[in-house]
């Protein structure tokens, strides 16, 4: 259910509503618009009566919600959410985020020197993993706590965001120290603990799509982060299983315009998992900006072969200038910005 | 086996060479090329020898080649195939493609109307079915031969060359009588009767990927109806059926590139088949121009709600006229023509 | 909309109720039942008005069918069609039938010895393949017609029913001429050219199930043999394709309590096909046998590292045997005869 | 790479090959067997030169081994893994093993009640949700901690072992001082994090596939359990996500065979979750049992239109009474005990 309230409401009204919310067992989530308040019911496990909520002073309208997600969906917020980090920049509207790097920390050498390179090639963000969740126990796990100090010092001199995976409480308790942008995986985005944990941060979550997620359970996991709290939530498509073997993943780009359509959160396109293949990263990354990709987050290495982990699907930083170049060309035609 | 003849051959060395091969018990293609001529081997159930071709006057070099398709593959043809229809126009080239019309040819009027919108839009080749095949034996199945006739006439009247689907012997003859492009779909991928007789017409055959085929199962359709001696084939991707139902099929455009690799002939893509979304058919056609398809096919109906198939995802041909601007744009940006 | 006759209706009242269809441009199809009989109205588009044919004198009641398939479904048919070959044999009963023999007719001497020793082992009929679909324009395509004498042959002896599948409206002609049922493969389940004259024979036909069709297509595929007359179909599960790459195909035994709700038709199991791996097809085959399938469908080769076509996949005669004894050994546990 | 110690081997010569194991910067996991005493070595990047180890005193031979997994394929261990319970119950013999209960634990008297019923009915382990992993963040979440307390209780009266969820470290620690098997769900397969806390206890896990999974990465997340030293661990299969609508997952049973050739682990099969319909479920439970599981979980609700999780696909105790009757008669059978 969704209340929105009249324009003449006064604060006093609002705080009664939501006290009547909660007398009645449920949870309220007062939801600031650019022409109106409405305030999210959550809690209930039927649907609501109208009527219940429609004669209390400054309530305009009851809404009844059908989708099982609310805080990430169109009913509760029509507009589209951009999410902002510290250094300004948005993440959301018209002007294409671009987040690069390797898919490992190796060490300082090898993340200050990438940096630098897809920095000049005009990324914004820099990624890079210090918590690798690998199949095999025996294979290489990220370097852990110390990649992280290795993070900071690349934004200290490069001034470029940062977003990185957690695994668990404890890297993500160390991930939000240092981080701009925490990152959940595809393997953990049914991982409900960690996402209600996440939710009670106040940084940014990038919110990888699970390999075989239907899109209700990708838009429910966003919500457990929402529903503690925590709205700043960026959605990234990273690929899907399916029979197709002729790619490592099936790169779905016809969820963006879907996800579009009913959440309001901003989604980004990652080709690198999508398609494990370095020659398909660039076709794919400039498929996923005309479809509507709010940004791309793509593997750079400038030493592929020696990389720990993913080299196959890095691309080389002079593509990644290259691919640069094409974008903005294509932006000045699509109405995007780089 | 591929065999790569001396620049300075004879014809008669060629002759003897093709001559040889049949002895052997083996099917001799023979291939020209910009800068030279190959000769095919196709028959051999296991691996051949070389060196029983490598002594034959003329020959410079024989070839393995791995992949289970042979004449679809790049191994015999380096560049791309370009095919071209009457009217001249070119498929499988930098120029983009754009084939449009109504799912199913209704009637003159309905045929005509439509026909005019999108040669106004700018679209280069008429569709339109005139042989459904259908889920029920009590849906409209078309209007059969009939609409054969309606097609010659909107030929007749616009200059639009015209693509109509067979499904049998019976209207495979029909529709190489009228049309200037032979669709076969993608329910009848695997129909190796009918692929094979429509290898021994001499009109070219656009091969729709069957909804769960392997991209191998796909190529080796279109060796199927190459192996006849046809070698004009077009090949379409329009969605493969996985798990996803937020679209009615998931548009795999990782597909575009990987086939391009593998084969050298042209590409197409169908956004509304591919997601069965009026509103998803725009953004997917930018991705898949974006990602190098070699052209699109779009369903545009202008009353989609008397349509009599596929309604739900057929373009207005307003919306067909802005999506060509988009194209028009995005070519000068990407390097391809419209 | 089905019509359900009074007990005491006359042949005349029936008449006029199937001229009435005619009249409003439907197609009627008269069910006799144990008890009843009914009429099948099939060819409206939209939902039909129950009162226009209730007032018809003889007509007890008219209900609406709300599944696409209609002379398929058990709205039609509430108990189990039985298929009877000509030597009485009855596929759909408690009595399991198992459907053995080699994937592809070699010669004389191949097959009857294979059929002399899967007779031996219990089976009750021989399958044998004559025209074989293959992916490769340049693999072993079966023996063709030559191959249809030696299947007469092998019944000639041993007096086991045939199964052989055929391709075109060609090879349909010659496999009706000589096989006991009428096989149509898993990538012609929706060739609706040849479903439909096969729907104009008098002879069973086994009805592969599509690599990704859903259970509605399926049944529908049967819908459209039924429409033309024939209404011996027998449908036989053989695998579907997914991601999981651990088997040749994912053989889905969900299929066959779900068929077995939706339809009154016979469901056979083919594990051979549906698992790709010989070790495999017997822990399968029980499996089906306790899910509640009609019967099986094996492949058996004597000399599989000989075979032209899924050696791999084919049981030894040996294995046949100690199959049979533990699906016997099973019957009498869960109630099925062999 | 595997060891194989001579059978005369000292003890002081085996402490040997493990030291000598450990400078080499690998990890040494002594594998006790039936007839001989094996060491595995993991830790290693690239594959091992066995001469290193071949020439160390008491060893016999050195065995590269070629999967990715290790302690959880059967190079590592010949026989079949058997895991004990407290109470002296056996999974992963000949003898099948049942687990029954409710989706969620509701209150003491439904557990009670519940459990009283499976045990009548001839179940071996009650099974119950405490800690429920949700889509919804607004759905019943388990009753949590207190649900422990009735498990407990459900114990003391009925002697039946008990199996519960657990979702992360908390839960995990609640639920390792409660239960007789922790259950890891498929949504968690992938949380690395919680399969090594999962691994450092001396309890018997059970470890569900995930929808999408492939087996190496199943037994890959078995060997994360394992290499941590807990070797008890039980695989569960319980569907896969496929195009496949006609039931909630595709249940895929040719994954046993696979799995027992594979591994040496014990698996169970969850015919609820994996085809989510009730008279779907006893089907399911006969073929599991026909294609050599080791066991079944089955969800059993007295009043399922009142549970609050899973009704629909709940079985009733008089089914599962039915259920047991047939599998103690396919034992007899197929020569497995109940």
């Amino acid at each position: 259910m969704l209340l929105v309230m009249d324009a003449a409401h006064t604060q006093k009204q609002l705080d009664a509503v939501v006290k009547r919310i909660g007398e009645l067992g449920y949870k309220a989530h007062v939801i600031p618009g650019a022409s109106s308040i409405a305030v999210g019911i959550t809690g209930n496990a039927g649907p609501l009566d109208p009527s219940l909520f429609e004669v209390l002073p400054g309530v305009k309208q009851a809404i009844p919600v059908s989708k099982p997600y609310k805080l990430a969906g169109r009913d509760f917020k029509r507009g589209d959410s951009v999410v902002r980090l510290q250094n300004g920049l948005a993440i959301g509207t018209d002007a294409l985020v671009v987040i690069a790097g390797p898919c490992a920390i190796e060490s300082e050498a090898q993340a200050l020197r990438i940096a630098r390179l897809v920095k000049k090639a005009g990324a914004h963000i820099f990624r890079g993993g210090a918590f690798k969740p690998r199949a095999s126990p025996y294979a290489f796990q990220g370097l852990g706590a110390p990649a992280l100090d290795i993070l900071a010092a690349v934004r200290e001199e490069t001034g470029l965001p940062i977003v990185t995976e957690a695994l668990d409480q404890e890297s993500l308790e160390a991930v939000d120290r240092c981080a701009d942008i925490i990152q959940i995986g595809a393997r953990n985005m049914q991982n409900y603990a960690l996402l209600r944990e996440a939710g009670k941060l106040a940084k940014p979550v990038l919110l990888k799509w699970g390999l075989s997620a239907t899109v209700d359970e990708w838009l429910m996991s966003a919500e457990h982060i929402m529903a503690e709290g925590n709205r700043q939530v960026i959605l990234c498509e990273r690929g899907i299983r399916t029979f197709a073997d002729h790619t490592r993943n099936t790169l779905d780009l016809n969820v963006v315009p879907v996800i579009r359509k009913l959440s309001h959160l901003p989604i980004l396109v990652d080709p690198s998992h999508g398609t494990g293949l370095r020659d398909k990263v660039a076709p794919l990354a400039r498929a996923a900006a005309a479809v509507g990709a709010h940004g791309l987050r793509i593997e750079v290495h400038d030493r592929p072969d020696e990389a720990l982990c993913d080299g196959p699907q890095s691309l080389l930083p002079g593509q990644l200038e290259e691919l640069m170049a094409q974008l903005r060309a294509m932006g000045k035609a699509l109405g995007f910005k780089l």
